[in-house]
């Protein structure tokens, strides 16, 4: 199928521009290009040659293989659904729970899980084995990356059994690593109680002199969740995520930074995320061993070794003066909050979209939204990639303009 | 630049499928087409044939005309920034008000608006007087679709007066209804506090036998609010909003819905959009001929109604047997919430976004989200364009599908 | 045991002054004497001789009658609890509900409640019957003054039959309008909620011109909320109550000082407890006729009333000025919240107490905090009793100085 | 005035009791006698004999030092307040801050402090210098058990030096460990907030099998937020707090309790007060050295030290079985939130009683409730007593009957 790409036809319209009738006028030039915090690098913006695509469905039925399906509906008469308990090893390790409209009458409501999780426990042979002898037809799988590259494993040993069994998954993780997709399950969630930590720390730093409100957020491998709580809260002054490499001394450094900080302002904001400094934290040869079920390097507490850190800046470069760092660390609190409306909503529609799909016989495949549009995407590809920040993009542009933190490009 | 059209490329991959390795599947048929409330309309869904597209942004520089223009940057080195009380007449009847950094630090933290707000009192030659005896050369506009309107006026009469002054528009509206953008900010905030009246109405209704929780939203000719917070919360039994006619009495009424609910479960709750139901409540004479300050018919208080004609049908159908209605109208309080997390991002994104804009020239324009993207949309089409509930996509047939309300078609 | 009357003891120790080692030193007059809207009354203030004692409890073994019982303890291996559905007619009309500890799990989580509630029905023969025919041999009443009043007649009859069976009863009223003890549960809850409408209401009141923010809030006889809500919010500037009857026009009306208040801020916030001015509000024949179940005139919607009367002043003295009245009516939404920890921790204790009270042998009584300690009261005499605001104290004298509103005493 | 000890005459009533009218009733025993975790001590309860006095204010004014002073009233006339930054030291290294009611106008809608506060630096010569020098005549001096000390010793200065200025302190703390009064501002909120974290340990405990929720709470010498946490929240296994000593290992102790929990439950919620276990964390030799700004040892983290506890006892008592421990630390996030309403309510009523105080001539004084009444107490008696948990009291015995902890005493 992949020959045939269909030409879409675009009309384009030109937006008014003030030289339509004032062909004289000269243009801006950015006073920003001599922040020596600050230097925005090519394609940080779109240019005015880009265009943006509104209508993004297109009826491509002359290219798509016809298929005598039904329209996806609901009320399908389901007899029964099970629930399984502490991640995969639940398949074999403990008995699947009923389900019923009365049970889970109130689950959305409630933070965290009634089916347990678990990390671990992946014997492929003993799901599968588990998923014939119950004779489930249909299995859901909700995770984040590590649960997605299970469930393709389970795709292909089903497809391998030639079993008539529909496999989808739903992406849920707060981190919103998951790529290709708008966005994950639970990550609007979290920027939103990301932000009441942001908030605390911010009045903790006004209400002391010399005052560092340190956060530490969510975010392994992705700074996500740090880069729109500081986009949401306008109250962070220093964002530093894993795609970001930072240090801290010397010029163009952290502590150079947040020492002009505090002179201006008296305090200061830094989120970290999780994943963020790791080559900076030194490791014991303990630690330097140290796995972790994945076989990647343990990760070390950034938040913790920031604290220490900036302490030790303080009474190094200024001794004598007050200085109060007010480290906090939202993570459980954060996981534990109960889904806002916005996550209500995506998840009432993912769950409805991916059991049309699997009502119509497709399988193999993840239920998320692509430009707001609730697509099925090929797991496996979803599965190989991963959505990181783009430094390079407008995003963190935003970021880099309202925090003026510096980009730590050692010049 | 219309007649380029320039073809995108696309790649289409298509979904597993259980029939790719089990050919002779056959497809389960829809039960719901049973159902009496609920008749799916041609187009509910996506067709297996339609494709979304994911990559929207596309460079087609060489179809653009060619600008001489910096890149978008922030910290322009702006000397000074007035705020407009109370609405356009603020222009020419108030003293504008000096902003700075420090003044509106925490603004983004309140509810509502410190420069006040006021309907009506739009005098074009005294606005563009007043910008050009002030000499701003930059002007920002906020507002739902009212106010758009104004702000096509007021550019027309800028570009006709060849004045270096750049207009941008930003979309604020809780109703959602601004077309072609994704959303307009306060939208999400909305929901969010719209879920907590009707978790309200879902709780006083299931504490009284036979209660029915009634919750009125904002939302006059839309009913986005209604819709999404349905499908937020999950408690809603019934949503009515105006791009659906309903009707109270008879078969596939409300009555007979509601009556079959309450015997289900003993309790049902009702959303209804303020500007639902028009058409069905009594008017006064003097209410026939009363106009609001646009022209328009007067709306009537479609929650007090309803409320009244429930109680009426109730007396009427089951004397002597308990029964309960529990009204709430939570506009002001919706109204006058603090931005939540989601909107306050998207607000410090848009405007950073008209920013850009107006610093590169572009005038005349709404700056707002496509597809995910913060695009620069010509002032007119937004204004003459009006985002409404579309009842035959699949939002709306999942609100269908969760309250298995009726469909009001009277058959 | 009326004629023992023990002696207590209490040692005073005088507070230091300034008069001590300054003798000479003038007092300060109050300049508040002078304010035209603020007369101080008699007794408002504790005076220098007043004394509070600390320490509440006294063991008057001496005094008391001598019984052999045991120590309140917990855990008394009870078989069978039931929930009572409906109120009172739920005793014969409905059957009850076996309560067990997983049941009730979350129960005081969620708002508003599980065993649903009902107004009248109240049929004492039935409801004894029932107690003795389902063999309850304890039984608990949960309510307001109605309820309370219920409960005395089942008590007394209990005590007629010479039943083996124990009667208390936990005051639970948002209106916080029981007698003797401290507060009821939920008003604390109450007044937290009551708050947010405030905010809501100050917040639209200062985005408009001339806005006046006016919220209903709960107490038909009593205007402890409205008094509790003024004093925690600092937004309002006329707290109206059903202990203290106002008027709008003429000299120290509300009028008058609404519009001084709106030329001196712009903005004003108007609270009003819903059984304030019933006696202002004109009724047509068939109110004047009409009774609530217990024979009273029924209520009228003071807010309604107040908004149009508002609207009805400005047009009249200020033509052509801008002016706004937001109303808001949060009933409902207060009522459903989940009750806060002060009162989850109150009704903790509520529940031991009562339970200990009841194991112990004792009836009759109602459960409840004096000063801060959890007491046994003779029901009968909570029943009589009715708390209301006492506008001669000083937590009305404080109301009255933070808003400086009128005495509404037409001199 | 101690000699004339005036007779307070009280009425008692007896209660109703089963007994009454049905005298062959043998009282119930309680089976918790035999429960091994639970050893209720003597004075656990109130008893039959025990009084409470409701009537707290009685008019001693024939046994008080005739004042000829005014009423205590609002709206003294004051020309000029000031505030001091960043605590004691700020009187004397920090130019004061003029305040207005503008300035102030929000500041009760915030967390943390606007006017910074910070440790240390008191210097009594230096403080009442500057209050000479700028010629304050009235001192109000927030803050908990620290800062009342040095008020104490700063009213004793101004009382040697003759100095026409009144001293008030307002106790402000969130630990609650002011004694005599009933409560300190803050307390309340921070249990409100405190039960967040409870229930965000409680979901993540319950979400994992043999999940162990772990919550430090503030409170270095006394369990008030973690005892009032544990009654509000109801979640809550067990409470660990200053004032009751514990163990870990053997009968009776901490791990013995948690596995029966965990076989029951399959998880469990731990809170404990930062001031708990103390004894039992080793110290290094540093350590042991170290001591704080007031020559106390320094306190260790027993969050941090419970959480390793509990993963070694796990490991080496449950080999191969799934465990977590969540560990949350919320103090930042509880401190830095605003007041809710009960302690805005408090805090208003504070600052009035305060100013009224002062203003008649009073000096020396801590103002703060007593009964729920407002009273002046002498500062250094205040400044003497400590507010700890009374581990024989009522309060403690319901947190052991509704966790059924162990009381950890050894047998």
């Amino acid at each position: 199928m992949t020959a045939e790409t269909p030409a879409i036809n675009v009309n384009l319209v030109p937006l008014p521009h003030l030289t339509d009738y004032l062909p004289d006028l000269k243009p801006h030039t950015s006073p920003l290009q001599h922040n020596h915090f600050y230097h925005p690098s090519h394609g940080f913006y779109l240019s005015p040659s880009d265009v943006i695509i509104r209508h993004t469905i297109y009826d491509l039925s002359g290219y798509s293989p016809s298929l005598l399906l039904p329209q996806p509906t609901t009320h399908y008469g389901v007899r029964e659904i099970f629930g399984i308990k502490a991640g995969y090893r639940g398949f074999y390790s403990v008995d699947p729970v009923r389900l019923d409209v009365k049970m889970v009458h109130n689950w959305h409501k409630r933070g965290g899980t009634v089916l347990e999780t678990s990390r671990g426990g992946f014997d492929l042979e003993k799901i599968v084995n588990a998923i014939e002898d119950h004779g489930y037809n249909q299995v859901y799988i909700i995770g984040g990356d590590g649960t997605l590259r299970g469930a393709v494993k389970i795709f292909n040993e089903i497809q391998r059994r030639k079993l008539y069994v529909g496999v989808a998954a739903i992406p849920k993780t707060v981190d919103n690593d998951v790529g290709i997709i708008d966005r994950s399950f639970g990550f609007q969630t979290a920027v939103e109680k990301a932000q009441q930590a942001i908030s605390a720390a911010h009045v903790e730093a006004e209400s002391a002199p010399n005052g560092i409100g340190l956060v530490k957020l969510m975010g392994r491998s992705t700074g996500h969740i740090a880069l729109y709580a500081t986009l949401s809260s306008r109250d962070v002054d220093c964002c530093l995520i894993p795609e970001n490499e930072f240090y801290l001394n010397g010029k163009g450094g952290l502590f150079e930074f947040l020492d002009e900080q505090l002179k201006q302002n008296g305090h200061a904001v830094v989120v970290v995320a999780e994943g963020a400094g790791q080559d900076l934290i030194p490791r014991t040869d303990a630690e330097k061993q140290e796995r972790d079920e994945s076989g990647n390097p343990v990760f070390l507490d950034v938040g913790v070794w920031l604290k220490s850190e900036l302490k030790r800046w303080w009474a190094r470069d200024h001794e004598g003066e007050l200085f109060t760092v007010k480290y906090i660390d939202p993570t459980y609190m954060i996981r534990a909050v109960t889904a806002n409306a916005t996550d209500n909503l995506y998840c009432t529609l993912l769950a409805h979209s991916a059991i049309h799909g699997v009502m119509a016989g497709y399988t193999g495949f993840v239920a998320g939204p692509i430009n707001g549009n609730y697509a099925y995407i090929p797991m496996d590809e979803i599965a190989e990639t991963k959505n990181q920040v783009d430094t390079k993009d407008h995003k963190w542009a935003w970021v880099r303009s309202i925090t003026t933190q510096p980009d730590f490009e050692r010049s």
